[in-house]
């Protein structure tokens, strides 16, 4: 890891060097907090090419923002969210999917075990039995694959909990706030955008990347 | 972003099109999780210069690990560490705090206020309070700057809060797991790595970025 | 110990007798309060050379004011400062910490132990723990003694703690109440009284005792 | 205050020089714990003629022991309690009350008033009620003055009490402890000392001060 910085330190620093300079003395001031998983294999920055100080990006096992809760204890992403959106004034809050998610699939595996494995992955994930629920009764569409219905499902339940949060609320009707879905193919690079009103996932760049 | 996007699909994407694929199919087997902050100026797979499948990264507010908790509610960190380590296996667990830490900031600030803004923002930062007290009884390093003091010491508690899961201290004693602390500067690209015996970070590249 | 009340009968109690007469019959009318620790080294009376009916002292472990707190239960400490701002209408509270205090020691030796021992000094020295995070965050004075530091930081909390109850913040508003913070030296017999505007110890009497 | 300081740091202190210093170096190791009232014409050291190491002293209102109680919150005495017989090891525990007592007056006073004044003193002299109760229904001595009868009341309540924390039961039944209760006359200088099996308090000294 420390020869990866080093090639890092003498390339990638140097291209943005300006940049972190710039960002150090007068703060970040991102646009875009993007919720993403955990997963090895779903870079924010890369999918996006962005550079530092460009992206917000919370990250944590298949993409979930919980509903607004009262309870104690430390919420850790409902404190980003609050944080991206009350103090940083972020613009877009993107929730990405992706292909072949571990914990959406962990999800669908123990949904008709007795008990889930572990004390916490099988809790966090049980936060997915809403859009499982709202996917049985109310099909957007028909897709063959359950992953991957299982997957966009989690993606529209956490864009329906982030409504649930009144800074979020207030932010998205003044119009200071948009919130967008999106789900990445790990396999093939394609990046698909939630359409708002179909709530349908629409490939975003159509075209084939050049070798 | 889109066209961000357009411009990884033609160029980042197609350089790892291959292990993309390779990944698809064989799934993620990442060896170091990485537990980094929100903050857009740091992105754990630059830094370490990290391809697709290589760093499993958990990202929350102020790179904080809970200790291990029995209570109710969605542990969304305790879940990711738990999955990359009984689940996927990785062999590190890397705590990367960094420098001007708005997390870390804002619990300065806060320390005493009579009341902390925000629903969970303040609730989060909390972790924190160990942290400051550790550093209070036994301070390791005196340091001139009280906010690096405390990102050095939010890296230390999240360390020491680490053990406090079963499953990290059984694959820690049998060999098959390291953790290990690091601090980035955004503004010069620097990154320290703390010595497990001294608990002192120290630079881990010295030479300057080649212009 | 009943020859030591033998002798201060015969002695002591004689120097003040027309005191004690008076004040048996007029009432206490203790223009300070002193919150000092029990250690056995401190005694306040001895240290402020004070005769019957000058000082209302309450001793507790590490001389601690928690804050105002709604809770249910028995707060001696509270009800002891209620008592003294109210009823007396004492013009002075004085906080003594003092050096070597082994309740500070406890605390630090404990701050990052799984548990502490005991049902109830554990829980009591917790009252310190903000004392350390606003050490912590906002350093008064870099001091390399951490024993030292900490005796301090007590001290500037239980002032701080005395300002959440209504009765002393109002009585310093309308200037009826001054607070106070010193530290004695048991070993060398020195006093420090703090500023209260740079919250910083200093030597109160700076001469070298008459041999 | 400070020239009170002065005196004794150029005469009491001088006294005790080496002790302090002893003391500074070793820590106190004090035989006996006084718990006694924070009222200004009560100071044990004076009482009993002690210096520097020989008392660990507890002031709380009206020289009360809580019984043991599991509840959450900061419990002071009991925390002092611990401390002095766990850690310390004392071998007595005096439980000293005094004649003209403002807490067990202001007890009697408010004890048919519909509530009583204050959010914690009149809470804090409820730890008199079942001393109250036990005086109504066993009376160990008929005294006329009924403020000295509760002043005796709420000594041998707290002796009591002191028996309800296993720590002390545990050091008493070993022969490692002894608990003692006695009555200080602010007026006459009279110590009056409780018999442990009739309960009644008798003068210690009785002697005349020779003036």
């Amino acid at each position: 890891m420390l020869s990866g910085y080093g090639r890092y330190f003498e390339k990638g620093f140097v291209r943005h060097k300006e940049t972190h300079e710039h960002l150090a003395v007068y703060g970040q001031k991102p646009e875009v907090m993007v919720i993403s998983c955990c997963d090895s294999r779903v870079t924010p920055e890369g999918i996006f090419h962005a550079g530092p100080g460009e992206l917000f990006v919370l990250r944590n096992v298949a993409n979930l923002v919980p509903p607004y809760e009262e309870t104690e204890g430390q919420h850790g992403t409902s404190a980003a969210l609050e944080y991206a959106v009350t103090a940083l004034k972020v613009q877009h809050v993107v929730v990405m999917g992706h292909a072949k998610c571990g914990g959406v699939q962990a999800f669908r595996e123990n949904a008709n075990a007795p008990a889930l494995k572990g004390d916490f992955i099988g809790r966090w994930i049980k936060l997915l039995e809403p859009a499982a629920i709202a996917m049985a009764c109310m099909p957007v569409d028909r897709i063959d694959d359950p992953q991957l219905a299982m997957e966009y499902a989690g993606v529209r339940q956490s864009l329906k909990n982030l409504h649930t949060f009144s800074f979020v609320e207030d932010a998205v009707t003044k119009g200071e706030l948009s919130l967008h879905g999106a789900w990445f193919d790990i396999g093939s690079g394609e990046l698909r955008v939630m359409d708002p009103h179909t709530e349908k996932f629409e490939t975003a760049v159509s075209g084939t990347p050049t070798e």
